[in-house]
């Protein structure tokens, strides 16, 4: 199935930037919005673990809490959408149970079937320690960023991956401390204010031939 | 710029599934690979800084010694393009320099205007470990992971990620070692085969109402 030509995709890759000004007054409209979720609910993630939970803070006074954890990057309270992506802080039985059990559920397999997947998983898991495993989490929401940028550039939506932020504050904040969550990173989404200096600035990226090796 | 409906993107992103068996008979065609290397080149990335280098495996003895290191997974041979996404070990002066060249040259911008940028990429970078640094590296990959599978999808390709691989044997036969780069995770990207049982069963993910979060 093919929805997208490449010079449509690279047109829409080229458009998009990292907004640093958004327009407060756009908003994405609720079926754009809703679209966007599912892109972060349909993410692939190692093995299908989805080790993740995304905040959608939408509560103006959270929102300003975050800003100060964010160095004051007016992106957080301006951007129709903040969305923070939160990771487990480990990967438990529990985890590799629940996920083997929402697969059995809809795809209708037994168990007994499954048991040699969830043994592999279990390996794979267990031979890490729990910074690695915490750390492989927080890898697993890259794709999800990455899978979230792509598609509202497609949609026309603007964005902003937030780095610059403090997770301990940010945690802080939305109250994940001893949840078994912890923050990734974030994302700010909305519509580029016609003030935004860098929407006009060209796009640098080094060569093709710097970073691209075939062999 | 908008080029992709809600409904159309979503139907692309559960279209695509981890392609396990690929039909090795088909080649992805000039035109679309080309627009999936450029989607790898206009990753977005922390401060700009693209720490990375995408080997495109096409010799296929080196794939066969990819194969040895992948626990045998097929993909790696059978997919139509492999793709090895490779990241700094750490970041020096040197790395940012080069971006900053990058930016100064293709933004016609003098460096002194750049220097307080170049200033803040310092102090971020200067305070992390070299661990830390190489890890932040890996995670800027997944970005483009996540970009590159969402690519492909729009376009009608299939994707597998590679995870379940052994780096360090990677970087072995790709003689990555001293070269200041390591194997972070891979792709195999083709068009899946009419034998792939895996292209049929349906697409597993936990309910929204686990994963995504209004607050």
């Amino acid at each position: 199935m093919i929805t997208t030509t490449p010079e449509q995709l690279l047109a829409s890759l080229r458009w998009r930037y990292a907004t640093k000004k958004f327009d407060p007054t756009q908003i994405i409209s609720s079926e754009v919005w809703a679209a966007l979720e599912q892109s972060l609910v349909l993410t692939p993630s190692s093995f299908g673990l989805q080790p993740w939970k995304f905040l959608v803070i939408t509560d103006p006074g959270v929102r300003a809490n975050l800003l100060t954890q964010s160095w004051g990057q007016p992106q957080v309270t301006e951007a129709s959408h903040y969305v923070v992506l939160a990771t487990r802080t480990d990967l438990e039985a529990k985890d590799i149970e629940d996920w083997i059990a929402c697969m059995g559920d809809i795809q209708q397999t037994p168990a007994a079937s499954l048991a040699g997947f969830k043994g592999v998983i279990e390996g794979f898991v267990q031979r890490m320690s729990t910074e690695t495993r915490a750390a492989w989490n927080v890898k697993q929401a890259y794709i999800a960023l990455g899978q979230l940028m792509t598609s509202a550039a497609l949609l026309g939506v603007d964005a902003c991956p937030m780095e610059g932020i403090s997770p301990a504050g940010y945690d802080e904040v939305l109250k994940l401390e001893n949840s078994g969550y912890a923050t990734a990173v974030a994302c700010a989404l909305g519509y580029r204010s016609a003030e935004d200096k860098y929407a006009t600035i060209p796009k640098a990226r080094f060569d093709a031939s710097r970073v691209i090796q075939h062999i």
